[in-house]
Parts: structure tokens; sequence; C-alpha cells
């Protein structure tokens, strides 16, 4: 495969990833198509899981930022009400650990890259949370914003380069 | 190797690594050997540089995690004085993103770990970043605290799955 049609194999795998496992755990869970954007574009996070992602000819992360909405969306879905949602709490945490794996692992299985690895999910928590990443060194970023109903925003950011 | 050598060989080559680079690129930096600690211990992180790595049995992330005072002291350091410093501002977070970049390749050059890769650094800013990855899963994580004259702490946290 050509370094481009990798990064977009790539994004799709991810994509598919994220919705088939949010709806999986009980999210009501859509890609704004609309706003896909190059680059980064984020705004109002508070959690980040982020996966490394190498392969032959592909280094590079992979960030699911999630606002404060999102964060006890997810919660919620995933525990079926019981548990409350704490930023920085071990059991809130732990359940967007879980599905970060899933999604990584899943992600994985979908994209037929074949030789791709990826790391277990890093979680961080903070307030304003940016990802500051530059294309200048060759690196490639798309930001996929999907919508989380009744609220909440998760943002899919991948950041490759592409040997 | 075993695992848990493995794993001392990526803390003492990252280790390591920031030494080296940091004292090229003109940093007072020391590490403080008597708060090395198993698991994950910062404290008013306002930029985190994260490299995935993945090897053959060894899959994780190494944070680079700086306070403000650590940001201003490696701009300063590393443009001569003449970068202002600023959180997000493109030609400051280039400096940062050169630096980890920096340590990331001295740390597999000095690794002798033969089949690991690393992901490029993903640069992530913002307020009160805490990391708060757990152990339960099979994650083994070491934190790292560097001392910056004449002021600031940059911590080498290191987040390892080891197969």
């Amino acid at each position: 495969m050509a370094g481009m049609d990798k990064l977009v194999a790539l994004v799709n795998s991810f994509a598919s990833a994220v919705l088939s496992v949010g709806r999986e755990v009980g999210l009501n869970i859509t890609l704004n198509k609309a706003k896909v954007a190059q680059g980064i574009k984020v705004e109002n996070i508070c959690t980040v899981a982020l996966i490394g992602v190498v392969g032959v000819g592909s280094r590079g992360t992979v960030n699911i930022m999630l606002t404060k909405d999102a964060f006890d969306n997810i919660i919620n879905a995933m525990s079926g009400g019981m548990i409350i949602p704490q930023l920085g709490d071990d059991v809130s945490m732990s359940v967007i650990g879980e599905l970060s794996n899933m999604i990584g692992g899943r992600a994985l299985v979908q994209s037929a890259l074949g030789t791709v690895d990826v790391t277990p999910p890093q979680l961080i928590i903070g307030e304003n949370i940016k990802n500051v990443t530059k294309e200048e060194t060759g690196m490639k970023s798309f930001t996929l914003p999907f919508v989380l109903e009744p609220v909440g925003n998760l943002y899919l950011v991948l950041s490759f380069k592409i040997d």
C-alpha cells in the first residue's frame, strides 16, 4: 500500500472501530462527517486516551479525546448508571481505559494492515487539554468529530508519519 | 531478555537519553534518584510529549512531562533566549517537539533492544494535567523525576506492558 492509502486505511479502521464498539457498549454515537478535518481541531477536552501505533512504514498516535459531557455519558452507558462519573477516579478511569482498549483492538482486527501493532492506551486528564502536534515534521493529522446523544463530543485525532 | 529486564533496560535507556540530550542542549539537569518511584507521581504539569514504544515482547508509552518552569527553562536554553516561551505557541512547541524527538531517538540508539520502534512525539498541553493509567491491566509504570536548575521539573513516566 502506498503511504497515503495506508493512512486512509488507518483513519477508516479507527473511525469504524469507534462507531461499532461505541454502539455495542450502548452509546448513541454518530460521526459528524461534515466536520472531518485535516489538522487538529478539538475543544473543551478533559480526558485523552492515547494509543501508539507502529507498523511497517507508518508510525503515529491515535488520540481519543472526550469532553466532560462525553466522559459522563460514556461512564453512564457502560456501567448502566451504576458508576457515578468522576474525573480521575479509579473506577471511572478504568471504564474509559476499557473502551479505549476495545477501540484499539477492534481497529487492528478490522484494518487488515497486517503488521501494525498498538500500545496499551495511556490516559491523561486535565483542564483545557489541547493537542498541538505540528504537521511540519512530515506528520499528517486528521480530526474526526463524533457526536454523542444526548450530549457530548468524542474526537478521534490521528497523527501519523508515513515513511 | 526476560520481561522485567527489558523494562529496566527501557527505563535506563530513556533516563540516560534525557540526561545526555538535556545537557547537550544546555540544560542543567539532574535525576532526583531518591524520588524515582513505581507508579505515576507528577504534579503541576502543563505539557506532555508522549512517545509510543513497540517492540518484540513490550508495548507502552513514554511521557515527558513538564512543569511551566521547566517549559520556560527549556525554551530559553534551546533558543539561547531568542524565543519567548509561550504555551501552545507554534515556535515554542516546535522546540519541545524537537527535544522529545532527540530523546526518543537517543534512547533507541542506546537501548540495544534491537527491534523496538517509536512513534513521533505527540504534544499535549493543558492545565493540571495528570497521567492516570492504572497498573491493574498488567501495565507497569515508573516515574523518574528530573530537576532543572535554576527552576523546573521534568518527569519521565514510562508505562509498559510486558508480554
